[in-house]
């Protein structure tokens, strides 16, 4: 699907019709209806009912084709057996968005009745937004085309969400947090229209700050990357995809029909895009309001101004938590702080001004760091004491909020206390001030904010462009299919390496015991054998493997062994010979691999081989294509990276042939697309400049050809 | 420090002085006084000061000592400069506690000055609480004795504080949470009186139903550790430790003095106490107020019930977050919530009983839950809609809140939506019913309260008493101490493994060719041959190690290999010979330990041997003295233990094996008070019913005799 040049139409529609609009107060049909007219809609409405007649107080039309003019957008509320002709004559009205509100399709498995509504709609190409949505709000249109019961405030947030359930409760808690919406839009079953199209509008719509997107799955996914990356770089996006665990995983394929894949690559992705996973909904909306209200800091340097030493140590451990970064040039500190820091206090940051401190003494400290340009944020922290009123926090907070965002400097405020801080902080948060009632939360929301600002800032990444002979490959690949292998043979796998590069082990397909013997000083002593047959998968079970052997004696003795146990344990097995190879030296084993994942296309992984990756689940996820930083990124995520750069005086490993083999094979399976799955496992790597190598190589095929 | 027989006088005082007591409001000696008349303490209150007359209506005294009756408590509010003079009166006085409210004693360095204060108390049996405390609250006297603003409301939570500031916070938000207290007590600077000695009243206290504690550093961790544990098993215990992270600890160590220690070894030892560990304030009076208020459930089946799919998506996953078991009898969920779900809900758990779903549809599909014994705890999600006004929703939450409740059956409710569910919220809150505004945070006070439920339930685990022959390690130590040494040679660390049972490799000291080459034959081959020097640590660096010899001529080239290399790299070492010692064969490699941890005293650790430990940190640990149970969840805990139960076909490893290594160097650190430090690096563990070898051992004696 390429990008949507309408999408314009569905936020800004020059008209609407309801399509199942109603006097019947019970209704959807009315309750639509009425917010359009209440939201204050300027443009055309066009009530549809097949009675006719007026509908809160507009004239209605039998059909939709009978309204003698251009139709934007046609709201379909009417139950779902009737919904398929109703999109026939939308199509043929040229209506360009259908937003089908009624649900009973996909998320009851009525999966070829949805996919009907979309084709037909497709052949006049008219999209269709749902069906099993709220409908569509948009500031831009002061349209309120959903059927939610309360008035919309408009604002600054653009929100996406695949629940309607929660897309309504959304609309709740937006109100009572104060933060106003640009747009929400439910897309419920994607059946056309997914969050991928909804971005576009809102990547480049000014009004929209901060958006936000509830999932649980993921449709075609390569558009959302590329989408969400785009994004990112020019507002911030916040995700909620639930879902996370297993169960919650298969509860949400029950419910709405979507596969929603490995959370582990999801969240892996979603960084990689440079979007804020919140977990729930609260932590979204409360990232989401602070982005849309504050600054983004001009640097790192972070300081926690205190009155009390517990809370400033919480503070600090919050830090660490969310990668919020302490200021730490303890001159510095002292010059600026100590004025304002009595002497039982300290200015060692958090800057303890001591449970002493009255308003005036925060002032103090907060002018010093606002005026100082070293310093690019501040966490207050407040905890009750009698040295202050409402008033006083008043004085302290508000204004000091004010500066600093005039500023262009991000402050949080942490009130711990009683009755009188609850109070205070509830009014302010009314005001938008970022004032929480525990240090976490404040510096949970100025993390949120850094971690934005890390990706928007950085330089864009090239995409790394491999070129190789991709016919070549695919070559092979027809070969293997003709023959109705859904798999490459290992040799096959090495040929797929040599072309695009990587090394492999030098090795020979040896049938008796002679060859076995040339083939040997060919390759060199020491070499290593295995046995070579597609009926035996493990051959190490089978006594099918003999390593480290140093001349012809043990050749011959290997080879007879191999033949014996394997005819022995495998006694039905077709063996073709045995593959004798280059012993490949000591390394560090790693195993790389790149894939067509179900959500989000072709994408590559990386972990330490063996246990690490079985155990451990030590392993990176990217989509592809991508940049050597991002490969880098994604290298230094798996917890063991530090063995990389050496332990115990070892040099550092060969990290750059690390990132041109992911980078290859990223390549192949975006290229090649008879192929869905590369493994190599383990891939050695050795010292800087030394290079790596594919030991084991494992190609499967694509079911079709995609 | 043995427990405190007196401890019920400092909660529970028929007499209470204050020195310092003024008539001046501005005074923390009237802020003191002021609250104990207004706090309603029925005994006896004696104000003194030096300039007599009446205080706040109350007959002052020049000095304590004019006091004619006895007095429990005194209460100092003086400056630090004279404190120590008012100790003396108070010891001479023979009062029990003195509550040293003064600050500036080892908080800002001052520790000298402050070890004096408990040495002239204790020369009299008087105890200090303090110095640097708010005081104390006491439901039980109704005694305030702190210099708090407020009002304390009375109530089940005891709580424990080393923080003034954040105390006086946790007044205010315990009010502001409607969580009444049964006493809160600061500790201070805890010179003497500190957590162990208030928990040993707290537990037997019937009013207190939940202790919360706030800490930042450990004094006499090991009878913490032995109260903790008690403690648990009658009421819920939940603790915040900040200085988590390593800056926090820092900033925590320079503001009260107290030694933060490893939080790793804090977080795995309170979970042995099966104590809640709290990450701040919010999330520890959430719990607290929970387990206050609520059943312990009878058993682990949980069932969401919830009007949205994607809201109960996000209480699966919260579920799985904090470990709440979701009941999955989907054949008998079905027949128990099938009445009360329409057609295009679903039964499978989470329970979605749609958006269509009014208050009866809740009642109904809740009272399914409340009338099935096989269902133990119930979350309700609510997602706002038109269907329920707040009418609606009391109905829904309040009365089944009480059934269930009644029942012993605890249930939690999430509301999500805008003005009309936020302000139902708050009300809600106010009657102390489980209501949230995020699924997330109600599951987790679920979850807090399953955590505890099961470490309450479970079986004492029984101290694995491990007996051996201490004098013959003492001996060894002692020898190694007449030498001079701070460590114990490998042969002495062998020795100590023979000792208590533990297999080393046999091993012997050739101190020229012939004796390596009868040693060898001796140990049978294959063998292994290591420098001896105490002049050459990295015996690997210095080329002094020769593995897998197979035969006398191999021996005899690996040593002369191995003085050639030593002598070259390191040649000013004095090399006492060569330990030929049998190669061990392969298996898994652990590393265990046991230390004096410097806040908790005796401790062992279990971790992967290699890269596992260092750079994965894949580590846990425990105080000692311990049970085997214990042991076995601490083996768990590491997240390489699935490699211990056997993967890729392998057997399961002699986890027997490894318990009994860590029980018997353990009980080695408790009983042999000249060690401080042994790490068994690697110890080999071999197949189920094949046991373990102590590769290497290295044993660290302690500075001084503990």
């Amino acid at each position: 699907m390429t990008k949507d040049q309408n999408i314009k139409y569905l936020f800004e529609p020059q008209s609407i019709a309801v399509i199942g609009a109603s006097n019947d107060k019970g209704k959807i049909g009315n309750a639509v209806i009425s917010n359009i007219i209440k939201g204050g809609y300027k443009n055309k409405i066009f009530p549809i009912n097949p009675k006719g007649g007026e509908i809160e107080g507009i004239k209605a039309y039998k059909s939709i084709l009978d309204v003698p003019e251009e139709i934007d957008i046609a709201c379909v509320t009417i139950p779902a057996k009737f919904v398929l002709e109703s999109v026939k004559e939308c199509a043929a009205k040229d209506v360009k968005y259908a937003i089908l509100i009624t649900s009973g399709f996909s998320e009851i498995g009525k999966i070829e009745e949805e996919r009907k509504l979309v084709e037909t709609a497709r052949e006049k190409g008219m999209r269709i937004l749902g069906p099993n949505v709220f409908g569509i709000f948009t500031a831009e249109a002061s349209l309120n085309s959903t059927f939610a019961g309360s008035v919309i405030p408009s604002g600054n947030l653009g929100i996406i969400t695949q629940s309607g359930a929660l897309g309504l409760a959304m609309i709740g808690q937006a109100t009572v947090g104060n933060v106003g919406l640009s747009a929400i839009v439910s897309v419920g079953n994607k059946s056309d229209v997914d969050e991928g199209d909804l971005l576009e509008y809102m990547i480049t719509q000014d009004r929209t700050k901060v958006i936000l997107i509830y999932m649980e799955g993921v449709h075609e996914g390569e558009r959302l990357v590329e989408t969400l990356k785009r994004a990112s770089k020019i507002k911030p996006v916040v995700i909620i995809k639930s879902g996370r665990s297993t169960r919650g995983a298969m509860a949400a394929a029950s419910h709405t029909g979507s596969l929603a894949g490995s959370d582990a690559v999801f969240d892996d992705i979603i960084k990689q895009c440079g979007a804020l996973r919140a977990e729930n909904m609260m932590e979204a909306f409360e990232w989401s309001k602070f982005l849309a209200n504050n600054p983004l800091s001009a640097g790192e340097n972070t300081v926690i101004i205190t009155n009390g030493g517990g809370a400033g140590v919480m503070a600090t451990d919050a830090c660490e938590k969310y990668n919020v970064k302490l200021y730490d040039d303890f001159n510095h500190l002292k010059t600026i702080f100590s004025p304002a820091t009595p002497e039982f206090g300290s200015t060692k940051n958090p800057i303890d001004i001591t449970g002493q401190a009255k308003a005036e003494d925060y002032i103090k400290a907060f002018n010093a760091a606002l005026h100082d340009p070293e310093i690019h944020s501040v966490i207050g922290v407040f905890c009750e004491s009698s040295r202050f009123t409402n008033e006083d926090l008043d004085m302290a907070v508000e204004q000091n909020y004010r500066q600093f965002k005039a500023a262009g400097k991000p402050i949080v405020f942490g009130l711990l206390g009683g009755e009188t801080v609850a109070e205070y902080t509830r009014e302010a948060r009314r005001k938008n001030i970022p004032v929480y009632e525990d240090v976490y939360a404040g510096v949970e929301a100025l993390g949120a904010m850094y971690s934005y600002k890390r990706y928007a800032e950085e330089k864009e990444d090239e995409v790394a462009d491999f070129k190789f002979d991709v016919a070549a490959v695919d070559n092979i690949v027809y070969n293997a299919r003709k023959e109705g292998r859904s798999f490459l043979f290992a040799n096959e796998g090495q040929d797929v390496m040599k072309i695009i590069g990587i090394s492999v082990p030098k090795s020979i397909v040896a049938t008796n015991i002679e060859s076995a013997v040339r083939s040997a000083a060919t390759i060199g002593y020491p070499v290593v054998m295995k046995v070579v047959s597609k009926d035996i998968l493990h051959k190490s079970d089978a006594g099918g493997i003999a390593l480290d052997l140093e001349n012809e004696q043990e050749v011959i003795s290997a080879y007879e062994a191999i033949m014996r146990n394997c005819r022995a344990r495998m006694p039905r097995a077709v063996i073709e010979g045995v593959a004798v190879s280059e012993m490949v030296p000591y390394g560090t084993e790693m195993i790389v691999g790149a894939r067509i994942d179900g959500s989000f296309g072709p994408i590559v992984m990386v972990g330490l081989g063996g246990i690490y990756v079985e155990i451990m689940k030590d392993v990176s996820f990217r989509a592809v294509p991508l940049g050597r930083r991002e490969v880098m990124e994604m290298i230094k995520e798996i917890r063991s990276y530090p063995l990389l750069l050496g332990v115990r005086g070892e040099k550092t490993r060969d990290i750059n042939a690390l990132v041109d083999t992911i980078i290859k094979i990223g390549s192949v399976i975006r290229n090649c697309k008879g192929i869905s799955d590369i493994e190599i496992n383990p891939l050695i790597l050795y010292e800087q400049g030394m290079g790596a190598m594919a030991v084991d190589v494992r190609i499967i095929l694509s079911r079709a050809e995609r």
